[in-house]
């Protein structure tokens, strides 16, 4: 399993480091079955109004679908929204889960340590993931590095269920892993939508131009610093992620002869990007034209995902005494 | 609206309460709709096993309906955990209510104040109860002097949520409190399940009496103390909400006589609750004894109650922007 929350395209921080791997782990594990999710519900937690949160979900959606994730019968991509039984277990979990420890996540403490108010959703958004998770009887979840901490809280709920119920009804979930170092943002910081430092590849060309050309360098310029510092500088990084491995080694001599200079390179990064991705684009804006065709895929995916929830919430019911 | 928790048989300060407030008031009052709630997913917070949960539902609907709730048109009893609209609103509710002030109910503080840990469903319990409101567009909830803070807490986070929106999705509810004294228990003490000391009238016999022999009385002679200081004792403010005036004036008679002990006014109450309930404890048994008439009843109040609920959540997703 894994998923994205709905806030706008996903940038290529989610893509380098849960799509495209997720993709590629689907290609490898052609037997195991996959539960994709887009995650509106987690968005509520930073709502502003209903034509952005509509929006973002197609948005979701196209860019899982135009980076070529492939419906077949072992994948299941699905809005959690649609799935009412993720909202019914998370109940249950909310009952156990002691609310000490989940005071101490550190999303929390992020917002306590800024004297930022927010709302229970934002304190009770692991409770939710948990949901997602222990509904499908998850082996394992696809995250980053930031979400380990909600892995073992889902872990801790699972066991705790399962002993006050005496049975075991839910499944304990794996992580795993997949991108072991974070994409920096354009300002050096992690890439993040909240801290507006993203590069969005599906976005408008003017748009994407003017976040590549305001990736952070140095102070000085590209010919007064050795190659060592100037591999350190957070353009160097996104461009080695993103670019292919020729266009690397050529970026590098360019460099080492002191034929290139920062703007060239960003320039340079913005066309490969237009061009490596060109089709994605194409697809990505062929279906935000074309929202039945996401409508269509996102009501089988509910259909299917929701089958197996059904059962499981039935399930889980029994053990809790609340079937009659 | 109204509800109680499923956290046994419902004590005579539920009975005296809500139920026959209730009940009283569906007769006046005709032409109104009522929703009368089985509060099973509450109860999850203080969860024990599943044949204690499926018992306390049962328990919980034989009450209303050996007290003569009559099931009509106009009456929609149901059970929360069969609508998992509740469930969906409440995680949409979650994401409107700050929760600054959410930590601040006074059963947190409760739990605070002794040290004691709780789970997550105790702080987020009137969220899910706002959900019970606000999804059916109530306009007044009968409760208990010790709920107002969760209607105000219901109508904060409705204000919020029309205010985010923008628009009148969610209906300000009132609330009327029908019992404005709080009944005491057999120690004197607010009548609650958690602290032991309730009067049960649907219990076994020998329980009941034993209940009924333990309330509190003074530790001196009836004969030796004032009738202004008999009448402040819980035996006797007990024994004036339980019987019949005509009990109460041949007591008061005794009393002042000093032809009547603490001891006989007890007999006299177990047996006049034996006498006064007989019918509805019989009507009590006899459908504990046939369950698949309650599980009817609760399914018929399923689908009705779930026909609005569809609607509503329906209309609230459209207005966050979740149908797509």
């Amino acid at each position: 399993m894994t998923g994205l929350q709905t806030s706008g395209n996903p940038h290529i921080g989610n893509i380098f480091g849960v799509i495209l791997p997720t993709i590629s782990y689907i290609k490898k594990y052609k037997k195991d079955l996959f539960f994709i999710l887009i995650a509106d519900l987690h968005s509520i937690t930073n709502y502003k109004n209903y034509i952005i949160l509509k929006n973002n979900i197609y948005k979701n959606a196209a860019t899982w679908l135009s980076l070529n994730l492939n419906i077949k019968k072992n994948i299941y991509f699905y809005r959690q929204s649609d799935i009412k039984e993720i909202n019914e277990l998370f109940w249950y979990l909310n009952c156990f889960f002691p609310f000490n420890r989940l005071k101490l996540s550190h999303v929390i403490k992020n917002y306590k340590n800024k004297k930022k108010n927010y709302n229970t959703g934002i304190i009770n958004y692991p409770i939710l993931m948990a949901s997602d998770i222990l509904l499908y009887d998850i082996d394992k979840v696809i995250i980053g590095k930031d979400q380990i901490q909600h892995i073992e809280i889902t872990r801790k709920i699972a066991q705790t269920f399962n002993k006050k119920v005496n049975k075991k009804v839910l499944n304990i979930p794996k992580y795993k892993i997949k991108y072991n170092y974070i994409i920096p943002g354009i300002d050096g910081e992690k890439m993040s939508k909240s801290k507006k430092n993203i590069i969005d590849i599906f976005e408008d060309k003017n748009i994407l131009e003017k976040q590549i050309m305001n990736i952070k360098t140095t102070n000085k310029s590209i010919y007064s610093i050795t190659y060592k510092k100037i591999k350190k500088t957070t353009l160097f990084k996104i461009y080695k992620i993103i670019s292919k491995k020729e266009d690397y080694i050529y970026i590098k001599e360019k460099i080492k002869n002191n034929k290139i200079g920062f703007y060239t390179i960003k320039k340079m990064l913005y066309k490969n990007i237009l061009y490596y991705y060109s089709k994605q684009r194409k697809i990505f804006f062929y279906l935000l034209n074309n929202k039945k065709i996401i409508k269509n895929i996102l009501y089988e995916g509910y259909k299917k995902s929701q089958k197996i929830a059904k059962k499981k919430i039935l399930f889980i019911k029994e053990c809790l005494g609340l079937k009659i």
